[in-house]
This record gives C-alpha cells, structure tokens and sequence, in this order.
C-alpha cells in the first residue's frame, strides 16, 4: 500500500481519444505538489467497459488508500454514470465550461461522441491537414526547393537548430505547409539566400541557438566531431545570424523554445491563421 | 455590423502558446449551434500586451454587437484583471478545474507561467521526443531497417494507408519511435514478413484500408494511374489482409479514423505506455 500523503492515482477518461481529458489534467496537476502515476483509458464506450473501468478505479483507491482524480470526457449517460460510481474524486473536463457558455448564449449544447479528434467533424480540414504533413516532408532539410509558391512558410537556419520538428509540428498541428532549408558551408561562404527562396522571403523566417546548446545537440549526434565543435559551431551561427541580418529576415532563438513555443511564436510573426486540429 | 443571432467571436488567450485553451475551447464551442470567427492571442504577458488585446475584443463587441467569448488561462494577475474589464463573456480554462482540486487535495496551488508546453517543465522527456521525432523519419517508408531493436512499436500496410502521418503523430505527441515499412509487389507475391521484421513480431501492427478510399487517396496523387486502380487496390489490400492473418500480426483499419484515433488504437492494442506531450 502506497501511503505517501502526497501520492495520487490519475485516470484519463474519455469516450474518444482521451486527448483533451489527458492535456487538460497534465496543465491542472502541474500547479499541485503532488506525485502522481497517470493512466489513460480511451474509448470507454460501453457499459461492459465501463464497469471495468470503474473495478480498476476501485482497486486503485483501495491499493493506494486514497481516491484516485479523475478527469473524464463521457457523452453516453449510461456509461458516465457507471463511473461516477466508483471510488474517486471527478472533473468533468468538459461540462464545467459547458454550463456557465449554456447559461451565457442561451442555447443548448447537443453532446456528440468523439467530437474532438474525429475526421467526420471536418474532412476537407483532416485532408488538407494530411496534405501539409506530405508537403513538410517533401520539402525536409532542402530535400527539395520545388512549388515553393505552395509553401506557407520557409525556415532557414544551420544543422540541428530546431528547423525540422518544427515544420512537422506546424504541419501536424496546424496543417501548415513548412519547408525547411539548412545552411552549408557553401551558402554561407557567399552569405546569399538560396535563389530558389528569394522570390519568397515574404514568409521566409530564420531560426537560431546559443553556441553552447547547439554544440551540446551536435555532441550527441557526432561526439566530438568538427561538426560539433565550438569554433565550428561559433562560426556557423555567426555567418547565419549576419545572414538574416542582412537580408531583413526576421529570426527566433530557439534555445529555450519547445517546438510548440517555436512554431506558436512563428505563427504570430507571420501572420498566419491559426487553428488547431 | 454582423446580426446573424449565433455568431460569435472567440478569443484563445493565454501567456503562454494558448494552445490548451484553443484545445478546449474548440471541443466546448463543438457542442453549440453557433457560427463562430475565432482568434488565439498566445504570450499575452505583458499590461501593455493586455490593453492592445482588450481593444481588441471590444472592438468586436462593438462590431457584432454581441459579446465576444474569451477561453483564457493567465497567470499574472496584472494581465488577468486587464483582460477580464473587457465587453465579454469569460471561461477560464483551468480554473473551472482547480477550485474543485484544491478542495479534493486540501492543498494549494502554485500557478506557473507558460507551463504546459514548454522545454523546462521536463528537459528530459522533451529531448526524448524530439530523439524520437528524428528516429521516426530516418525510419520512414522502409528508408532503414536497421536499429529496429530500438523501435517502440513497428506499422505496416499498403502504400497510402495512414502509416507515416501515424507514425510522425505518435512520435511528437507521445515520443514514440515509430517505424513504418511498405509493401511492394515483391514481398506481396511471396506474403511474408521482411527477414528484418521477423523477430520484432511482437511489436509489429498492420494498417489496413478500404479499397474505395484506398483509390480516392491514390486517384490524389497519380490520377487514373494503374497504381489508383480498383484491381491493383483491391489485390494488394487482399495479399496484405491475408499476410497480417496468416502471421497473426493485429491489425487496424484506418478508413474513417483521424491520425489521433489510429495512434490512440494503436497504443491500446500494443500496450505501449501512453503520456502526451
């Protein structure tokens, strides 16, 4: 039996994905000095599945001796009301904004199953969305500087800066199409934009890091190599920073960044319209 | 001045990407029968930041001559109190959860600024995921087998049937290495599994795809080719099928579920441990 005081277990609950059930409880618990061990159980949509659910509920409450939080998603009452049975402190992730958005547009909200992450709730966006992904992949790390025309946004900076995660989260996310380019040696000898990209430096957006940070993600990939020296590193970083400089590109450091600060960031500097899958 | 009665604009704002409150705000607002025009304002950190955003809202206010909604997660007082004099309906979206919290857990809060989504809230686990971002593409549509002992779950399934969106999507959401093999006529006509494959079995699952939709995302991209044809759909849907029976390898079909569903499935079926970003 677990009995520190500050220990708890967490379920993630949902009828679909789970994905805004687990997203919401992650940013809540984060303010509480608590440790948790988390589960996430999708598609509870039945009641046979349900009074699994709420068995292992149980057990965990009694293993534990204390209640176990959980965050939950569900639309079909028979099951919902299954779990609320069992042995645990609830947050209806949902339903405490949709009360209070009821009362304020005077409407009633009508529950759908799987709402949040399904491709029925809006397909041309599920498509373009998968198409952007295709698009960012085609057009990796200079792969290819074709239909630049179709590109929403260009992102230059040197070998391992953050360039390519960040095109794939913008992609993935946001159904952004992204084409990333590195500099090479060549490029930077000359400081010039690549002439392929010159005609788009109206979406064209650099990225840097510290020299420490980057030698440190050089390392790892090649240990002690040229590539991740500090003079080779100090030297790159420079001439590309100069680079945008020159040219007016505007550019983020992303030492700091996760690829979701990187790419929201970028969103607001380019003025691109924004919507979450 | 817009007079349609359910219109809305809506607000995501938050200090730091706002993409928790765009996540719910958009699951909330999908169970109302409204038209709405939507706006998400990330790093609103500042007073000065504040004012220009409540401007804003008023502005629209006064457009639409209805109050805008404001999904929002600020934690600098200052900035919250600034946002909340504006003509608006609020919802704050963490909030709602961490009264009943404090309650539950007799404990205190500490609100934190940008915590959700950024590199400090777990060095370790970030750098995790973007590893995992970086083995995922080096592992893409049969580009290597090598390493696989790596591999935290292996996809397999004809061209064009979800695999690498899949795969891109449980490495950056879930760190995840996810690798993804084709098939091509060669393995096809002998129906067994790559010699590479064979003892990774265990952590092998197929995708698989109706034929029409199968031929409406190949028509996409090579129209009226052989390769979008009905026959060559139907057969290499067939040969796969029986593969996946024949070696007992799970399998999944993709037709009408989002990235979010199949990753979601497939951590299910595989029992891999599940933790969003």
């Amino acid at each position: 039996m677990q009995s520190k005081t500050n220990f708890r277990d967490v379920f993630y609950i949902s009828d679909g994905t789970a994905i805004t059930s687990e997203t919401l409880g992650h940013a809540v618990l984060g303010q509480f000095p608590i440790e948790i061990a988390q589960k996430t159980l999708p598609f509870v949509e039945t009641v046979e599945r349900a009074e699994q659910v709420k068995t292992l509920i149980n057990q965990k409450a009694k293993e534990s001796g204390t209640k176990p939080l959980v965050f939950f998603s569900i639309v079909v009452p028979e099951v919902k009301l299954i779990i609320e049975q069992a042995d645990a402190h609830f947050y209806d992730v949902l339903n405490c904004l949709v009360d209070p958005l009821k009362r304020d547009l005077d409407l009633e909200p009508s529950p759908q199953l799987h709402r949040s992450h399904s491709i029925e709730k809006d397909a041309a966006s599920y498509q373009n969305r998968i198409a952007a992904v295709e698009y960012t992949l085609a057009h990796d790390d200079g792969v290819s500087l074709s239909n630049l025309d179709l590109a929403d946004i260009i992102l230059l900076g040197v070998s391992r800066c953050g360039k390519t995660p960040t095109c794939l989260y913008l992609a993935m996310q946001f159904g952004i199409r992204a084409v990333n380019y590195p500099f090479i040696e060549d490029d930077m000898a000359k400081l010039k934009l690549p002439k392929e990209i010159e005609p788009y430096r109206f979406k064209t957006f650099g990225l840097t890091i510290d020299t420490e940070r980057l030698m440190a993600i050089r390392h790892e990939r090649y240990a002690n190599s040229d590539y991740a020296s500090q003079e080779q590193c100090e030297k790159e970083l420079n001439r590309v920073e100069s680079l945008f400089r020159r040219e007016a590109i505007p550019y983020l450091n992303t030492t700091t960044l996760s690829v979701e600060e990187i790419s929201t960031r970028l969103l607001e500097l380019s003025g691109l319209k924004r919507s979450m899958w």
